[in-house]
Order: C-alpha cells, then sequence, then structure tokens
C-alpha cells in the first residue's frame, strides 16, 4: 500500500506571505552592527571598514546580474533584468550605485583606490560575496531570481538607514546618493522579480526552493556583518592583513 | 630609456623559509579560538559547535584533492596526491579521516547525523570552505598544490592539540582518533607538496603566486575560527538557525 503525500502547491497570497516571514526572522535589518549603525553608535573607523567591505558586496553585484541574464533564454525576462547593470554600472552622464558608493568611501576619509583594490576586506566578505555568485551560477534560474528577493525588504532599511545617517553622522552627507537613488530602484526590482518567481514557482517543491534560496541570500548578508562586528566592534580582532582602522 | 627590474627567482632555501614566514603570522595556530581550546577554557558547547562546523570542513577535503587530481595531467603526481583522498575517504576495513571525526562529533555529545547533514552549521564555514573548493578548481595548477602548505605548520599544532585534548577534556578521550592518524599522514604530505611546489614555481612571479596561495589558505582557516569565536564565544551570537548548544 502506498500512502500518497501529495503536497500541493501553496496559494499565491500563502507563498507570498512566506517570503516575509522569512525577511523578518532572517534579513539583516535586525543585525547588531546594522542597530548600532542607526542609534549613531558606530566611529568612523567602524564606519570606514563597513564601506570598505561592502563595496566589495557592491562592486560584485553587476557581475551577478549578469550571471543570471547569462541563464535566461527569455529576451523578455532579459531586458528586464539588465536594467539592474545598469543601475549599478552606470551610464554616459550618469553614476551607476557603484559610483555612488566610492563616494561613501571618500566621505568617510578612505581613498576610494584601496575600495576598488579591495585592500584590507576581510577574507570572510570575499567568501560570502563569492558564495552568491556560485549560488546563482550553480542553483536553477528560479533560484537565482528568487534569491534577490531581499530587495522585498530593503526599501525599508535603506530609507532608515538614511535619516539615521544624516542624522547621527553628518560629516557622511556627501556620501549618501547611492541610498537616495536605490530607494527606488529597488521596488522597481522587487515587483518584478517577485512576480516572476510567483509565475515560474508552479509546484510546492519549486516554491520550497524559492525559500532556501531568499534564506541563503540572507545568510550570504548576515555574515558579512557577523565579520565586520567581530573584526571591528567585539572583540575587534581584524584577522592577519585585514584593514586597522586609527582609531581601533 | 627603459629601467629593467628584472627579478630572479629566489633560491630554494629562501623560497622555502618565505612559507614559514608567512605560517607564523596567518596560521591559525594563534586563533584565540584555538589558544582557549588548549589552555581548557572552552565549553562542551563550543567543543560542539566546533567539531560540527569542522567536519564540514573535512568531509570536503577529499572532493578539493579530487579537484586538484582532475588538473593534472601526471600520473605520478596523481599517484602521489590520491593518497590523500584514501586517508580521508578510508577503504576496507580502516576508516578515514571523516569517519573518525564523526566519532570526535559524538564524544562531544552530538549525534553524528547532525554533521553528516550540516545541520545548524554556521553559514560562514560553508562560504570558506566552498571558496577553498573553488579556489583550486579555479587557479593554476601550482597555486592549487601550495594552497595545501598549511601542513607544514599542523603537525605541531595536531601534537599540541591530542595532549590538550587529554588533558583537559577527558571526556573526549573516545574521539581523538582523527588527530593520531594525521600526526604521520600530514608530514608525508607536506614533504610531497613543498618538493612538488619547489620544483614547479621556477620565475619569481611563479613563486609569489604559492605565497599568495598559501595565504589565501591561510585567511580560509582563520576565518572559519572567527566565525566560531564570533558565534560562540564573544559576543556569543549565532546566525538565525545556526547551532544553539545547550550551555550557552
Amino acid at each position: 500500500m502506498t500512502i500518497a503525500t501529495e503536497r500541493h502547491a501553496l496559494p499565491e497570497p500563502e507563498f507570498v506571505a512566506g517570503f516575509h516571514v522569512i525577511g523578518e526572522e532572517r534579513y539583516h535589518h535586525q543585525h547588531p552592527f546594522h542597530t548600532m549603525m542607526h542609534e549613531g553608535k558606530l566611529t568612523r573607523g567602524q564606519l570606514q571598514a563597513w564601506a570598505l567591505n561592502r563595496y566589495y558586496y557592491q562592486s560584485h553585484i553587476p557581475m551577478k546580474d549578469a550571471a543570471i541574464l547569462a541563464r535566461s533564454d527569455d529576451p523578455g525576462f532579459r531586458m528586464a533584468w539588465r536594467k539592474r547593470i545598469v543601475d549599478h554600472d552606470g551610464d554616459a552622464g550618469n553614476p551607476g550605485g557603484i559610483a555612488k558608493w566610492l563616494k561613501l568611501v571618500e566621505a568617510t576619509g578612505l581613498p576610494r583606490m584601496q575600495a576598488v583594490r579591495g585592500e584590507g576586506i576581510l577574507p570572510a566578505t570575499r567568501f560570502a560575496v563569492d558564495a552568491y555568485i556560485h549560488f546563482v551560477s550553480s542553483h536553477t534560474h528560479l533560484e537565482a531570481v528568487a534569491s534577490s528577493l531581499t530587495e522585498l525588504f530593503s526599501k525599508q532599511l535603506i530609507s532608515l538607514r538614511l535619516d539615521r545617517l544624516k542624522q547621527h553622522y553628518p560629516w557622511l552627507a556627501s556620501g549618501l546618493d547611492y541610498f537616495s537613488g536605490r530607494l527606488t530602484q529597488a521596488t522597481e526590482d522587487s515587483d518584478f522579480a517577485l512576480n516572476w518567481v510567483v509565475k515560474h514557482a508552479r509546484t510546492r517543491d519549486e516554491q520550497d526552493l524559492a525559500y532556501a534560496a531568499l534564506r541563503a541570500k540572507c545568510d550570504i548578508l548576515w555574515a558579512q556583518l557577523d565579520a565586520l562586528y567581530y573584526a571591528y566592534v567585539n572583540p575587534g580582532w581584524p584577522p592577519p592583513g585585514a584593514f586597522r582602522p586609527s582609531d581601533l
């Protein structure tokens, strides 16, 4: 006798709600490093370390998106998705997200070339970001797209961050263009990605893979902040060869 | 006028000495998590977390070595290198390093299946170990082999660890076979790898690549202990979804 354990696909509203449950638990909006940032408790050196390390992430986003583009045989998908590469790399006369992040690096007081060269970034940053690119290249197209759904939660975090950075670290003012740009971009991107994932995750197994992909992406973001906290807040031990702020 | 800045290859003794300088600075023998371990200051839960996470590393070593094997067109090299796979996977009647590490996991009081399934391991562990496999697959054969040269330093560390684990954590006694086995294996392996690297790094540029590969490998080991220290010692915050020892 065979017992059928058929699992039906979740209805759309329930499926979508599941992403928000994952975000509430695992998105890095509640990471202690961000809490300190938003309460004005980070030193200049800690903000330098954050901007420097996060640049490695920012600068690899278009490579991640190109890897996703390269997997799609649908011109419509590619047309929608290529916008992300333009947003980050910019086009004639319009600086993209990467150039704007370099302004943030400079506003913290670090030379832009240090970020461009990746001098002193934490190995853990490199491992996590490279894992992201490897993930979207080696998993299914559906999982690759679903891993981008942290954008569902980023608008709220960026909006809060923009307020708090202005309030607590006025000397950063010249470096905040990145965040104002992302406020509209992230919403457009997550609307498209969510609709696409809802349409393409047809079975319950596929829906579970999409959830797992979002969890994996949250792990990638969270691990970067764990490493920053360990190296620059508490206990405050940068690994051999890593950036050491003058105020550490 | 062109100024020639010719760089000669380092003579063998100097080249070899350079690896030891890197090891002194960057090998994880002096990581604070190891210091605590060797001073008997780790709790059972912290040792569980270490054994569980390190299992992910151990269990991926033969995949790393198979990736290196797959790159060599020299039967002599492959014959020497395949020993590593046998050492870790075992053969009929002889348990390999992976099986022995599972005995260590059990000696800490965790079920072996938790390690086999990777339940609750730190994402940072996964990212670092996967980075190692990616490194040996995507860099030159010379760099892949040179990245194994941490074995030059492992005998001394394992010998110290074996003494200190016996002394401070007598309840671990049934789980220490892994370390006694590695005492002879690591020396044989590093002798072969060092000779091979010395012979195949013919230019100064190649010698520098070999040094960089050893540094990269040290970063991979060090980052795993940073993540353990952050999650289970200080501040002691395991990321969402990670193992939580009962004594944390």
